[in-house]
């Protein structure tokens, strides 16, 4: 369904409630902007003590317009609020945008105002942006409500938390001379319209070729992973999200009083749904604009053209860095380069020119469309001194560099691959790189922030591919007895037991080493009939005891009748002891296991994201290292696999020391597993594989704990 | 000594040998560079086919001209410089830089070559710049040769083995507006001056107030270490080095045929004598400027200043990522920024003015003085709009806004602590802003750039304070037997047994376990009751077998003499089996080590570095992880603490788990004697402590190796 934000973010009709001639005041600005720009639609200011203002006729109310408007901008103070939009449902408004601030994000009586005017906005049928926010523009209809100057209809739409940011963003759009904008919206306390609708509205706004998004908080993070899942097939989605710190956390709380979550969980959710993740702030602009104007790169392989050492060994190192590839130029790319090249020239990638073209700007574009050419590369960067040769070297040579870079242009019109040129003279602004970025290529003036771009552009390229073969679970078939050890849990108000959790895991085709429940003395001789001579382990199986090990509750590498027989009875009476009035089912046999490699699967259900899986190797790992990758459930086999091999121990996971690699498709069928239980079963609040040893030939799942949601019923 | 390079960079007269009129030439560009920038000292073009370039008396030769030149640019080609050098030598020249290339960075003939070129220099007694240079300036001497035009003298010395590194500086210097340059070198192969002697010369020129390189490879570290050391107590030492990946060593390594080394090993070392390591390219200068502007900081904790929540958010996560801190601001700080700033603004750091000074910019200043006066703060951060209030508020702001600089600018003057400015209206250049480069102080566009900026304060405030009260080792007085095991191992042209080894390292009182050689059967007895009924462990005692467990030469837990016995055969029989002409010389039989936390300590002699530490966690952490830090020999106690807080697994040493943390003070200790012992027997090319047991009272060497360098001699 097409978003409702089209009928009031693109407004052929605005009414400005408390329109003014004061400029200290918002409803003054509004005007400005609309005047200045020269909005095209009606203006209807309404000031019940005005019947003009600055020349446009003023209303005295929303009743009094001759026809409806499809946005009322509202300045009036917070508690005008719910009258008003009463009145906006009345007079055919579709949309307001409200910048009072004073709600939510205040104190307890702000809430139940903000939740009033929710109430207010449903029942009249208008949408809010805001409250508290710092307005909108939509450049592309001249309307630019927050009369900021100097910016321009482009292809970047930017939703940001931060009025500043927008402001610190259209400054730098400005110096840099050629971005434009689309649409923004602050979305304030995003009381109804939030992040995902607005990216809905970007992706289907015609005019945006990039969404981009400054974010201090997701209110409902699972609804935009939705929409960013859909959306990035067709156009870049680009997020900075603030608050990879503790201390970035709390300023964001003070500031709009969002609840942060984990960062590093939150950027594996988005990464996942094909959204670029963008660490620094000054690199948000420049990454928006490769994605928006570049052409999309298949890969990751990097052909770099350079006319100086320095800058080839620099944009080496941050390629590597950024997991980038130098790609392996074919014989046939290096013979036609040194056609044309001085015979010092390195021909390999990097591409060093030795001064073959200090003489002959000119070469440059016939090298890059040689490099554009070779197969094993997918985009094509150009590094150093293009556009300043008639400043460094001789004046005649700027004709020739203007013929470069309308042959880089023409080249980019051809190609397939996206061009990335970055020069030492990108901030002196020479006329040849003027011509280029006239022409919708980028120039960057930093090595590392054109690294940036290609890597993002490499993960987009990546992200396209995987999306276009993703292998979805089919839903499962709940198990009926899996259902009714739920309700069981339920009606008696505990989680599920060890071995409940392992036979619901079993059921659904998991590995899960046999056990048996020993509940009496006279059991023991059946267990030693049933696993022979190997070592056993021997845990507690209670409901009141959470901590077993604590508790004296489990035993391991036993071995006879005898030794399992001491075994049980240290283990009931250590438990006994630890909790006198804990209620024992009895103990938990199965045979010790292989060893192996410890790996960590774990189930939260976040409150801003949902069901979340996390996967790690056991031990220090997690705990100490935190080197964990998270997915939104359900996952595509691509996310099982990626999610392995993002944390950096996958080494030990590949072998080490001569040991053989794990067998990674039996973890992946694992999180797959995991994956469609939790999904089936809306009763899980927490699951914890830990831990699952991971085998050459398979894993074992070692342990397993299920939290039941007490609030679900079935 | 005071630097030679004085001489002659510095220089009071030119010899330009090659000097021409055709502006094709070097010789050219150097007489330009000269003239137009007014040189005030004698200029000798040298050219037998002129009488004058360019208005300029030529000679024929050196030996035609009326005086010595301190120094001379020979712009002829490689076959010509060995005459050419012993003609500066005959004439009075000091120096010479030495343009041409085709020396040992080209082949086997080129190599030759320059060692010639060396010692015609030395018997002349010139010192040489290059060769392969791009050549030299001092612009405080109006000593542009590479006619570089805008330009201007400043603070910055920079050494950059990559021309165009320069230019790219030159350029941001150029478009930021207010930087400038004192003196540079290209140091081309270092035959002769390296980066050592560029250094020693950067610390006492007196222009200089910060020392920056751009370093593909070094050829003497260690000297250059042993320079830096000195000098980064006086000035600012930065340096960027290429080759942090292997794609950048393969890069650099094809351009100036550098050497790379570890990349880590380089920045710990560096670290280690106080130099400022800057990781990206696009830091170089923010960071080199702010170094060289800006007070000192004495600590790492920010006070940050911000007009905005966006920009207040993104700093404090910058801040806490760089490791430096969000400073806790005093009561008395608090009470006097709630006096002049409105209710809502945020008074815990970030402070955040919440509007306060819309209508007020001048309070800004206010803010910092009262937040530069708070003993818990190092250093004030002001981030946002400052500069930009005039455009974005009101025309009429602007004198208070520049009121507000010049306020800034007597703070700056008035307090120790450093004022890192960022605005987002940098790129714009408002006249507040252009008010406080002018004065000074840098004004940065990038919230990301200043924390690099403010963390290299940190870095160096700590260092200067952790250099004051270097606790550093006296020299050991060498024991007689050690040196016996060295000469003994020489003349069997072996490296040290482990009981030789460990008796090393016990005899100069590092913690070594009890240890027996069993050399026959009968001496078992011995063992049980020197070790009592401990479990013990056995391993294999030959020159001939490296690896003790492949060949079955390593027996655990051994209880009991009967026990003993077996395994003491089954070690000789199997290490006979893998190699049968091995002498064996026994076996040594150890109790088995008490559990702890296994840690590495390695030493090696780097070929670019000398004698190097390496400290990490034993397994995985430094084979799989590389999680290790180095260290140069000798260590100071600072040293050895700073490499055990510097690995990322730290915490496991802090104790997890509820256990307890490992006697940091004991491993100290170790480390501080490890590199006593290794600057007293040069012999040692290798030490091994792998693994050493780190306990909560002290630790256990367990296995040491120590690898005899054959070439030493006593």
């Amino acid at each position: 369904m097409r978003s409702a934000l089209h009928d009031f973010l693109a407004p052929n009709s605005i009414a400005i409630v408390g329109a003014s001639a004061d400029p200290t005041k918002r409803g003054y600005k509004a005007m400005v902007g609309l005047l200045n720009d020269g909005y095209e639609g009606a203006i209807y200011p309404i000031n019940p003590k005005a019947d003009e203002i600055m020349g446009v006729k003023a209303y005295a109310s929303l009743a009094d317009l001759p026809a409806a408007a499809d946005m009322a901008l509202i300045c009036t103070p917070a508690k005008t609020l719910p009258a008003l939009l009463k009145q906006c449902g009345e007079n055919g408004v579709k949309g307001a945008i409200i910048l009072a601030s004073g709600f939510a994000e205040v104190d307890a009586a702000g809430a139940a105002l903000e939740q009033q005017v929710l109430e207010a906005a449903q029942q009249a049928d208008v949408r809010i942006v805001g409250p508290n926010t710092s307005g909108i523009f939509n450049l592309h209809k001249k309307v630019n409500l927050l009369a900021l100057d100097n910016v321009k209809p482009g292809d970047i739409g930017i939703i940001s938390q931060s009025g500043n940011m927008l402001l610190s963003l259209a400054l730098e759009a400005q110096y840099n001379g050629h971005i434009g904008f689309s649409t923004y919206a602050g979305p304030g306390n995003q009381t109804d319209v939030d992040f995902a609708d607005y990216l809905q509205y970007l992706g289907e706004e015609e005019n945006t070729r990039v969404a981009t998004f400054y974010v201090e908080g997701f209110k409902d993070g699972r609804a935009f992973l939705d929409v960013a899942r859909q959306t990035s097939k067709q156009k870049p989605v680009v997020v900075y999200k603030s608050g990879s710190t503790e201390a970035g956390q709390k300023a964001a709380s003070s500031h709009t009083g969002a609840l942060a979550g984990s960062y590093q969980m939150t950027v594996d959710l988005l990464r996942q749904v094909g959204v670029n993740v963008v660490e620094n702030s000054d690199e948000i602009l420049p990454v928006a604009e490769g994605l928006g104007l570049l052409q999309q790169a298949a890969g990751k392989r990097v052909a770099v053209l350079a006319d100086g050492g320095g800058q080839a060994t620099i944009a080496s190192d941050r390629i590597s860095e950024a997991g980038l590839e130098l790609a392996e130029l074919s014989e046939t790319t290096r013979n036609a380069l040194a056609n044309i090249l001085f015979p010092q020239a390195s021909l390999a990638n990097p591409v060093d020119v030795a001064g073959s073209t200090d003489a002959h700007p000119a070469l440059l574009a016939d090298c890059m469309a040689i490099l554009a050419a070779d197969a094993n590369v997918d985009m094509v960067f150009l590094v150093g001194m293009f556009g300043g040769y008639s400043i460094r070297f001789a004046e005649e040579l700027k004709e020739e560099e203007l013929a470069c870079a309308d042959a880089i242009i023409e080249l980019s019109k051809r190609t397939s691959k996206p061009l990335i040129i970055d020069s030492l003279y990108a901030h002196i602004k020479p006329t040849p790189l003027q011509r280029l970025r006239e022409a919708g290529l980028p120039v960057y003036a930093s090595i590392e922030h054109a690294v940036k771009i290609m890597a993002a552009l490499g993960e987009r390229g990546a992200y396209i591919q995987s999306s276009q073969q993703a292998e979805n679970n089919a839903p499962l078939v709940v198990n009926e007895d899996c259902s009714a050890s739920f309700r069981k849990a339920h009606a008696e108000g505990r989680d599920l037991f060890e071995f409940e959790a392992k036979s619901l895991l079993r059921s659904y085709g998991v590995d899960v080493p046999l056990e048996m429940i020993v509940r009496s003395e006279s059991e023991l001789a059946g267990v030693i009939k049933a696993f022979g001579d190997t070592p056993l382990a021997m845990k507690v199986v209670s409901k009141d005891i959470l901590h077993k090990s604590d508790a004296g509750g489990v035993k391991l590498n036993i071995s006879g009748e005898a030794a399992l027989n001491v075994a049980r009875d240290e283990i009931l009476a250590s438990c006994q002891q630890y909790k006198a009035d804990a209620e024992i089912e009895g103990v938990l046999v199965t045979p010790m296991a292989r060893k192996g490699i410890e790996v960590i699967i774990g189930m939260s259900r976040d409150p801003i994201f949902g069901p979340v899986l996390m996967f790690g190797l056991g031990g220090i790992f997690v705990e100490i290292l935190k080197d964990v990758a998270f997915r939104a459930i359900p996952l595509s086999r691509h996310d099982a696999r990626s999610m392995i091999d993002q944390i950096k121990a996958r080494k030990i996971l590949e072998g080490v020391r001569g040991e053989a690699a794990v067998d990674k498709e039996a973890l992946v069928d694992l999180l797959m597993k995991v994956s469609a239980i939790v999904d089936a079963h809306p009763d899980i609040a927490e699951l914890d594989l830990n831990p699952v040893i991971a085998y050459d030939d398979g894993y074992a799942v070692v342990d397993a704990r299920v939290i039941v949601d007490q609030e679900t019923q079935k």
